[in-house]
């Protein structure tokens, strides 16, 4: 099932190039007691909500999905993790520019593990506001894994149950000298979207065609199956530092071609089984 | 006031050796729709509940500080944030010492910014679980600086407008190679406590003695006037690139003194008007 977020806080499922409107099955929804547990709750419920998804899809409102507004499909991760240089090639390509590693040659995930972003993230309606026009501001596609229920020193074996769904994630990176955590962490530098995807329409995560253009023209293709740590390894890894909870976002690393943007650029992210989104570079 | 939690999600309120239970206020909290806003209910309305919190102290029932669990005073932060390297003298400290400098020379936060920790905060009562036994792994105590409003692009002169208080932060840190958003996000190693202190009692944040002691040896010793960074500086550089939420909690970085625990080991932690905590070392 792919699964929006719309509008204002709408709940819909997406088929072909329409979209069911299921946000009744939100009030199901408890209300928590103070303080709440931790992680998104709708994604914390989603299993119980699914069988009541699927029923209600049939004499649900229909939309056109160009008529809506996509936000992010997760409203309330508790962490959204990045996977620094997960990709050889990227890796090659940031030791070719002097503006990126200005601590010596650049490493890869093996030696920097991971990093936390800011856990608030937007959806491709709302885009990008580069709120340093005069820093180097670069793409980034990545996919995106969601977890689905809570994760403690998982096994690489057992990596994948934890799984809810992916999305593609847009990890939009400001270039200098400050930590990755900053860097990345900017308002609305996290995109997710256009929907999440459940596992049941994936196949296999780590062989997934992954691409980005901007205005039009290609600039970054590759495939998951180039990650250096694959989807299982990402999840066992994390989950070996930090609990996991539901709705916690692994953005798994971007492949090569990455590259500044300016304010009016529009940036088609896509990757194979989910969709493909539409982020409009906007000013600060 | 000083304003702890304990035991199972109670509230109190500090004084002297006793705690008084303010735990029904907590019922004033609305229920959030969904997705609830971002930041800690509690800290979002703490402005509303203190007159009922202050009303309802001397009717209510009344314990002995020792006998009770204290548990984190800030419950849900959205975001812990980092003040890597803001004493000069742990700037110079860490680079005497070949383990903790795998990337060349330590440069301090005018280069690498801020940081962001996993946002589940233990308290004293709790303790530090050493999930890396085999790793090295030192204690930093830090002041606490903790947000009551949203704030976006706040300027010095106004960021202490939005702080609600100040705690006690204890980082744990993991020494090696990965990038310190991770090193310093498992689970257990952000300790915050022994309780949150309004405003109100303490005049200069940047004039605060603070000091960290190990099985009764004093380790870390300096004054908040040491920051590179001051109070001021961290509220409006952090928001800067994200907005802060209430409850997000600024841990302001370490001074000198750094150095490995070992399961069994007693921290106390201790920051003029705010108060000491003791957090007992524990195998994983």
């Amino acid at each position: 099932m792919k699964i929006c977020r719309f509008n204002e806080n709408c709940l819909g499922i997406v088929q072909g190039r329409t979209v069911r409107d299921v946000s009744v099955v939100l009030g199901q929804l408890k209300k928590p007691t103070w303080p709440p547990p931790p992680g998104d709750q709708f994604i914390a419920n989603l299993e119980t909500l699914l069988p009541a998804m699927h029923r209600l899809r049939h004499k649900a409102k229909v939309h056109a999905l160009r008529d809506l507004s996509l936000i992010s499909p997760i409203a309330r991760p508790s962490k959204i993790i990045g996977a620094p240089v997960n990709y050889r090639a990227h890796q090659a390509e940031l030791n070719e520019d002097d503006e990126v590693s200005p601590y010596g040659a650049v490493r890869n995930i093996e030696s920097y593990g991971l990093f936390l972003k800011s856990p608030i993230p937007v959806g491709p309606s709302d885009g990008v506001r580069l709120r340093f026009e005069n820093r180097r501001t670069d793409h980034e596609v990545e996919l995106a894994i969601v977890i689905g229920r809570e994760c403690c020193d998982a096994s690489e074996e057992d990596a994948l149950s934890y799984v809810a769904g992916y999305t593609i994630g847009l990890d939009m990176t400001i270039r200098g000298t400050e930590d990755r955590s900053l860097r990345k962490a900017v308002d609305t530098h996290s995109v997710l979207g256009p929907w999440l995807v459940t596992t049941n329409e994936i196949e296999n995560s780590d062989r997934l065609d992954i691409s980005l253009s901007v205005n039009g023209r290609r600039k970054q293709h590759s495939n998951t199956s180039r990650m250096i740590y694959s989807t299982r390894k990402l999840i066992a890894y994390a989950s070996s530092f930090y609990t996991l909870y539901p709705g916690d976002v692994i953005m798994s690393g971007t492949p090569e071609g990455v590259g500044p943007v300016s304010v009016g650029d529009i940036l088609e992210c896509s990757i194979e089984r989910i969709g493909s989104m539409h982020v409009i570079i906007r000013t600060g």
